[in-house]
């Protein structure tokens, strides 16, 4: 089959004829991709940044964000039948350890991470296994949800935690309107009746802010800590959820938190530095966030079945990987790029 | 003043004129009546019903969902001030018993009920407490929010604890969509992404449920049970919000919950009579609801003046009491009756 | 191997030689049963209460409570190894549906029930899944252990739920002092904070209940609602844990429960029969119990192995399993009878 | 009356007759100080750290942590009467805000201080409010408890939230067994069933720390880090309870955290100073911690009388200020130094 591969670091990706991948496990799934999301993780792949990281050795195939059809199944699966729509989680979790037999699989002691330190999706084919597989409904299609599996993952976990403490008439201030947020957006509209208050530097980001539920948008020009203030009556926000989490994102972030308020980590690249001082005196919390769980994306395929949480995409063929990831890196892409094998 | 009194069990009210509430404690607020809810309890009340129960003495004024403009203040009110539009929450609480200081005030150990132990609001001033105003926005009115004090409230609080443990997908069967009902409806839409399921026995109110949110409607003719069945799957529902609670509705609300789903009890009549090993194997919740404390009230009046809780409602002068009163019994009212002094 | 075998209903348990189990599928488990509790189910299981519910086919082995040595294990296997000390969650779970990914294996939509619905316990080897072995410290035996995989874990999981809303200075009554009672005793004090108020008819229970962390004990004759009525100042108690569940439990328990509490139904037999009136003016919450999760069960056996929770057996070898049945229809056993093959 | 009061910063409190405090408002207390807690904040405030923050003008009577008999009560006092024995929280709050309302009082947007921004208990009577009052049990005296209103209360606070989310077998690391770690660690012993494993550099400390409740005791000598981890499988700690806040604290805390953990941040002095990406790639959470709610009071006393929380105390009379003040700076005091007018 045909497969987009990383053959050396610093140098672009390669499509090569490899081997499809055959059934070995009992909850082995192999999966015919319908389409695969590229990601700026991607982009550092190339760069070398996760070689160290992920130990993986060289060729492989690079793609976390995936959904296709199942076209082969071990012999212990019961979930999913050949010929089934799916997405995959992008973890292949164990299932045996204390994480996985709480519902926190994302923090399985065992987990392999498909296009990261496994072959992953910019494939005709890729492995995974039962216990990734997320069945589709009828109105999804895996071009439509595919950059979901983990961008959109991360966000609905974040949304969702956030969601379990507001009420109505608190704020959730949202910091970053882009790819995440634009979908992080949609899910505190579905599951939340906060106020959300988005900010971001760019309008036509809080353009599309707007047209996805934001309550109130505020630029982020300087003023914005203090119309922030000015919004919840000097008090701030009951909740912060930052996908940027750089450039300075997180000490502005604080000072838009209310007393006893929960700022949620999504974005990264700063240190949270903060006086303890402070956190003992207003209270407030600092929440982390890595990708959901399995059941997470079971919620967020709902969502986007119910038309709730929609993406925005812009469609190549696979063969076009090297134009998605020069759009990508050219900032070109509206909403996420997606390989179509 | 004049006040809708009631001088005796089993007759009419009677319009009386009587002295006006004054300030005597330091928390006291009198609110000039803007408008006051016209409920079945108070048909209750002048059966008798409640006679033993509130050990209230004769004459006194009814009237227990009262909005209005502060009239007067006592010492040591800080947060409102006289000219201010208010809903009253229906309990005078103490602010000092453990209930009060956990947040829980509607089990405040030493409440007094305006309306049901004490003199209420079919009158043109009522005496309650800084403790029970909750400040309305600018485009609230107070016959606009009066019927939400007692029943809306309710209604909300009930939604709020489902709302808490509800997830994209999960099911919500609402049992009854009229009075309370209707308003639960918007308050579980504006707060969770639950698909809501209405059952009810009159197409006019699955209609009206269908226009305030409802995914969708159900007629309770008998084969009900069968047709949530179907839509879970054969599960069953996640949770039931019983608004009716008489007629057979709790051993049927039983038959459509999931294992491990929750049972949440507001409207009264029927006992609940459930085999304990059914409750133990299907390992299934029943929660009772009663009345919202005050940070509740705050929420509904946030939805409300965000638009997502309407109520309809029918007015009539404070002169005109009888004719709504007459009116609700015969089941004329359209939404809920409003007395306005 | 020798087995103990049902081979008709309403006749005695047969010891027969039969196949050993053999390991068929990815996450088999052979287990060397060192172990296996006598229950009061196993009783109600020859006299055909249970034929019709779990179809098993006869003849076949009972015992549900099983602990003992992996010996042998199927090729997916990875989280316990031939030769490790384990108990066994009573259920085969599959792993796969939303229930076992919630971390909610109890209402696994695919599980098997080994000694209910198929080969159970009395038996040298009892054939089970990976995803049931809890490995024992090594301080811990198979026959120190086993009769809590299923008692002890409906006891834990009962109190743990109990234990997450209780505060310091909230009374818990537990009812029944028996084989689930004095285990749940133990898991409260082990994990609460609230004050034991423990009811039982028999004052030998309650001196056993006393060793093991009561606070109080209460003698069930008649006036024990009374009682403690009076040691909660006449409010009731936040939390009811009942393992009796018949003979007038549940009523006179609501009689004991503060306005908010929770009731926690373990024992069954009656119904519960309450006026949704009572449910709703005190806002009280019935709340079922099932069996536990693996991970209760996992925490069950943190607590045995502290010292925590201990259990008095009464042991007896496997070809005994006569006399243990009818010692334990006798009313003889003190504690747990177990068979040791 | 006597009162040890700031008559200038960077110099000595001095004993001055003042005026008893009087009565002005409806919920005002005046108490008979019993004992009043000696605190290192107290030297902070000498020292002029707190001069900006609080406003306060001098000269003023210092004293935070107060314990006493009720001498007057205001018109609407009901929970409290003349000759009660009483400890009071630290904060005067007002009862009618958002926070109040909620039960987080400690939130309260109007509250009062005494001892910081109003007259303290260095003195024979302290002015207080009835919603501050907590009554004693008769088996405890205002010296035995003093000391706990404000060091003890944020101690009790913390580590209750712990408490909720840890299971048994779960591990929580206190770091610093000092004057709040101490009874931390009692409060954590009664509310959990969680491994405590105690980090101080003092072996005198974790000599108390294990006869209050510490299951392990690990010296801070620079092995700690490594020694908690091998404690732990190589997993680290589900939480962290840092006393401490200062001297590399928080960052040597953070790499004894599980994944998924939380960090409960107490003591203050340094900046949380970490790496957004590790937050969010092990997904770990910072919870701050102020003093307690008037409920968390409650719970404290009642852990107090139970016996389950006890505080080792040096006691001077009110005119030996200056003594207390001068053993606390030099280390000489052995757990809390209490003044008795």
């Amino acid at each position: 089959m045909k497969a987009a591969q990383v053959t050396g670091y610093h140098r672009d990706l390669e499509l090569r004829d490899v081997e499809e991948p055959k059934i070995t496990g009992p909850l082995d799934v192999v999966v015919k991709v319908g389409a695969a999301g590229v990601c700026r993780t991607d982009i550092h792949i190339l760069e070398g940044q996760w070689a160290e990281k992920s130990g993986v050795g060289l060729p492989y195939t690079i793609g976390h964000e995936n959904a296709g059809w199942v076209h082969a199944v071990g012999d212990a699966v019961t979930n999913v039948a050949v010929g089934d729509k799916v997405i995959l989680h992008p973890l292949m979790t164990c299932g045996l350890c204390r994480a996985c037999r709480l519902g926190d699989d994302m923090h399985c002691e065992n987990s392999r991470f498909p296009g990261i330190d496994t072959h992953g999706g910019y494939a005709e084919y890729v492995l995974t296994s039962a216990r990734s597989c997320v069945k589709l409904a009828d109105s999804l299609e895996p071009a439509d949800v595919a950059a979901l599996a983990d961008a959109g993952l991360t966000a609905q976990h974040a949304a969702a935690k956030a969601a379990k403490i507001l009420r109505p008439g608190d704020v959730c201030v949202v910091v970053g309107a882009g790819g995440l947020g634009h979908i992080g957006i949609q899910c505190m509209k579905a599951m939340s009746s906060a106020t959300l208050v988005v900010v971001d530097r760019n309008p036509e980001a809080l353009a599309l802010a707007e047209r996805v539920g934001a309550d109130v948008t505020v630029v982020a020009d300087g003023s914005h800590v203090a119309r922030v203030l000015e919004l919840t009556g000097g008090h701030g926000a009951e909740a912060i959820l930052d996908f940027v989490g750089e450039g300075g994102s997180t000490s502005e972030g604080v000072r838009m938190l209310r007393r006893a308020g929960s700022y949620y980590v999504v974005g990264y690249g700063e240190n949270v530095n903060i006086p303890t001082i402070d956190i003992i005196s207003s209270e407030i919390n600092f929440v982390g966030n890595l990708v959901g769980s399995y059941t997470d994306l079971q919620d967020l395929m709902v969502l986007a079945a119910q038309g709730k949480v929609k993406l925005h995409t812009a469609h190549y063929r696979l063969d076009q990987f090297q134009q998605a990831i020069d759009d990508l890196s050219a900032g070109k892409v509206r909403g996420r790029a997606i390989l179509i094998p």
